[in-house]
């Protein structure tokens, strides 16, 4: 951390903050220039509160030059995290397909569309339960019914289940889920990060719409400051001005994230564009760039699906997506 | 509503659109073009999901004309709201002035500020108990304790009190909180917006920050659609590209909510900018544009604040605010 | 076009109205509704100005239906534009390889780079001659002496040259030069456009920062219009509010783009992150996606590049990113 | 500017690094820690390529402290500017009013709104000859005849007269215009700023749609690095994601450039927010906000208006809106 004071500080002030530093040991070294003087902080300094430091009277600006997270630092933590989803690995060069429905409909549906992803490759099964809609007319999911469909779809076809929690008051269905999926409008919902960093199974932390890369991490942070280290990264598209697509999926994320952090980063190809016709292409993109899997809307019935029908597949050409991933994957970026 | 056509719709699929439409009580009128056919619905369009006529073999494109939202419709409710906020009215040509610290610390210091926001004018005193923090290292708020504290500063203050709920399990602590605030980060934190539609009290809804007005609405709406009419609006700033400042404060947002919904909107430029120098001129700048209140950050220390110091006022600096705030009121907008 | 009219329009201007469209042949269909009436406009709806539309007394609202650029739409010219540079073919399932320096620096700089990248399998050599730079006090580029050595050096490696136009005035610097790039600053240049439209060589338009598909699409229509129809469209990061990489490469605006027009579309990754650790995996992601070639940065000595040295490659590192590129074509994209 | 190195650095690469930087005239301070080493540099940092120090093998990162722009700086000319329009004092507590229309359409529509909108107080007259329009159909202006119109309806007014170049090879009709305008889209025409840098003429020029305070103040510094510092900045809204405005105005920039700079600021409220009922409010704000003036469209006929009719005030409005700025002015923010 860098901080720079203003000209000719207080000196009163400025031993002041040079022992509260030293207090919390951290080293201080101090550059003087003519027009400024520079205090150069090495320590741990993810502990000093970087808004405290600028409102110091004495202080021009503060920049940090070290990572405000440490669970989630590849610097701390060099070797791939990899995450025991059931019995899927994901992370450390293992390739995940989750797929399936945008909102849980019925058992029939999930069975059919289980049966269909399982043939076509997929080793997970995502399904809404409870549905972040924005508008409160719209259909908001069938709940812990929804969870139960879930349930019973995998024992047929085995796969581990991904759904996404809304409320901590909602945890209590989710005992039984696989993967437990953060949306993005739940980034940061701290209060259930802190709950989920309680628990001791797999969450699937998805890019909030307006978040940069590295409160994406802060958010992780706050799960494995709790002691649960299982997490999962998801890009799922950011909000810019374009409105030729739903999203801008960002996938310069992926390699960015993968030389930040340990954890395992998938793509949303379906909600990072929103327009079924581009998520092969993107699914292919995001294979190539190194993700560490995709999580793909597959519906029998676009056209009735009860949410985002738009961006969702047919089984169909999920199966034409998997078998063109299959072929780009031996291909793929695999790191400097 | 008005749906493009494909060229050379199926016959059979129309028909079933159309009778679909018809019998969820919706006029279709065709207008049939050489290259194009357009369908133009009329009747109430907010109950028909726009992604799912997207969705539709048949359809090219789908384009709303009517808002999705009823209860926030100035359309529908010509004449302005006003919020009771214990003695406290909001709207309708009333300035509010709110004012306090980001984080509630002590019982001296909340009575302290208090005394003076009051003594330049502000009639409300907020404070923030649970505090939503980026990080999981950095400072989370007093929590129900805070809360106790506002009271008993609203004791001697006589001012009600506004502090921000986090998550629907920490309601039990604001039944006697006069306002309470939805952040920036839970502007879709669809659970948390049900439950306090459930309340009838007072809530202050915050923009989020990359949420359009159009979202903000919805996300009234939903607390609306509960039977909680009582709602105010706050524009503090969106994300954009801009880095000079924490965020972009968006001051047409003031006067484009007051033509599109007849609830109040007040303006906070302390987390609007991030930074305590620019507070003034933009409060300056909100009461001119027409806002309905202002929410300033107000420390009595704000370089040991202990969050958000930066852009914390002190009890003089909000006083000259204040003072400058009430020359401008009487030549504010009010309105075509 | 739709048009939305206002609740009980007045009766004459509705009428002016209509007669002014039907004047300049565009069938109007009305569809009155209870509390709205809607205007269907058939015809060709690119010489209607919309905003004139819009500022009329009895109109709510239009949206347009039809995109507004012709030459450009790939409605109405259904099959892959291919544009000739030099021996080169671009599009239609030709992929290209453009490679060089940001800046040209010398000539034995570029006989060197230029050997280099051909035996890498680069087809077209890049080298900016007038140079965009934030602040006047950065390197401006070699100019004239610039051109003159990249034609130089094409005369050894046979490979077309590439070169990046700022003004009109230095049309005269650019008539060997084999594609004329317009870089994103220039792209709403619009006095630059109408002029490189009067040529017939091919031109190379890369995105704006901030403009969208549309805009990018309106800018190529501008040379078009002109009657020079050799565009080459290149996505190379927008801005966004993150801050991690230079720009967001936005990969899903390839296929987008192909699915609205016939021209073809390359990527650069260089730009588009603005850190040389990404460019091979984004330059993969970019063939994957489906893209009509690329145009990456590669100098001799990066870290003392005149401009720009963080995003380029050494020759090394382009000949290993080639190769990765190679293998995946064989698996990408290739359309619907 | 503040360079940190990477762990371990190669010695002889970071005497070389030193020993060039004290070759340039700047002080180097190291700051050796654990983990990292950081060097101070103090001098004239605005000379040192940022890019290039961060390619540097040694480097893993670069923080500039100082800005990079020195004629526009406040540090190092404190006092106001005051830029001299023909008659018409711009800055340093004079406010500014320019009316006009988008574009100029006839001498007898000029010679009318002169008339009108100096009547009502405004003091100086804009009006677009050469006219940026995205579509390569729309109406390009009236051009070199657009110029004589205004300069002829400058006799009858006295009005100093203001439009905008879009090339340098129009600066031979501009030699009798008062104030040259840049539009948005050319604020980084960098060959348009250096031949305006030529002129001793004041140069109005406006923010573009996706650029920086910083960046905006490095165009600043391409016209005064050139000689002229005869400068007017001009925020007119940026590009965001909320479409609800054709862009968001920031006001936040005004009171933020007059902390970073000594030129003057204006506000243009009808590109900020493109929708003529806002136009007043908005400049209701920016004059508490305390810019130096406002430009502001009117027209005689806004919805005949040859382009942007909808956000043009009749000469009434702008009456009405000119009265209300100036009830506003004694109240304004004027510094701290």
């Amino acid at each position: 951390m860098v901080v720079l004071l203003k000209q000719n500080p207080d000196k009163k002030q400025l031993d002041g903050l040079v022992q509260w530093l030293e207090g919390i040991k951290i080293q201080v070294h101090m550059s003087e220039g003519l027009h400024h003087t520079i205090m150069g902080l090495v320590g741990d300094t993810s502990i000093v509160d970087i808004d405290l430091l600028k409102a110091l009277e004495i202080v021009e600006d503060v920049k940090r030059i070290q990572e405000p997270y440490k669970n989630a630092n590849r610097k701390f933590h060099p070797m791939d995290t990899v995450v025991n989803v059931g019995n899927v690995k994901v992370g450390d060069g293992n390739f995940t397909m989750i797929a399936g429905p945008c909102s849980v409909e019925s058992l029939e549906q999930m069975k059919l569309i289980a049966k269909e992803v399982k043939k076509s490759g997929a080793n997970m099964l995502r399904g809404g339960a409870f549905k972040p809609r924005t508008s409160p007319y719209a259909f908001q999911g069938m709940r812990e019914k929804g969870i139960e469909v879930m349930i019973e779809a995998r024992k047929e076809s085995g796969l581990p289940i991904v759904s996404e929690i809304m409320d901590p008051s909602q945890l209590q269905f989710f005992e039984d889920v696989d993967l437990i999926q953060v949306g993005a409008r739940n980034m940061q919902n701290f209060e259930l990060l802190k709950e989920l960093g309680k628990l001791r199974k797999p969450i699937l932390l998805k890019r909030g719409l307006a978040n940069t890369l590295q409160e994406l991490l802060m958010s992780a942070e706050y799960i494995m400051a709790g002691g649960n280290e299982q997490v999962i990264l998801c890009e799922r598209g950011i909000r810019t001005f374009e409105t030729a697509t739903r999203n801008t999926l960002d996938l310069s994320a992926v390699p960015m994230l993968h030389s930040l952090t340990h954890l395992p980063v998938i793509v949303d190809p379906s909600h990072g564009t929103g327009i079924a016709k581009l998520v092969k292409p993107l699914a292919l993109a995001a294979a190539a760039v190194g993700a560490d899997g995709l999580i793909i809307e597959v519906h029998n019935d676009p056209a009735h699906a009860a949410s985002d029908g738009p961006q969702s597949l047919t089984p169909e050409a999920f199966d034409d997506l998997a078998k063109a991933v299959n072929n780009i994957l031996p291909f793929a970026y695999k790191g400097e």
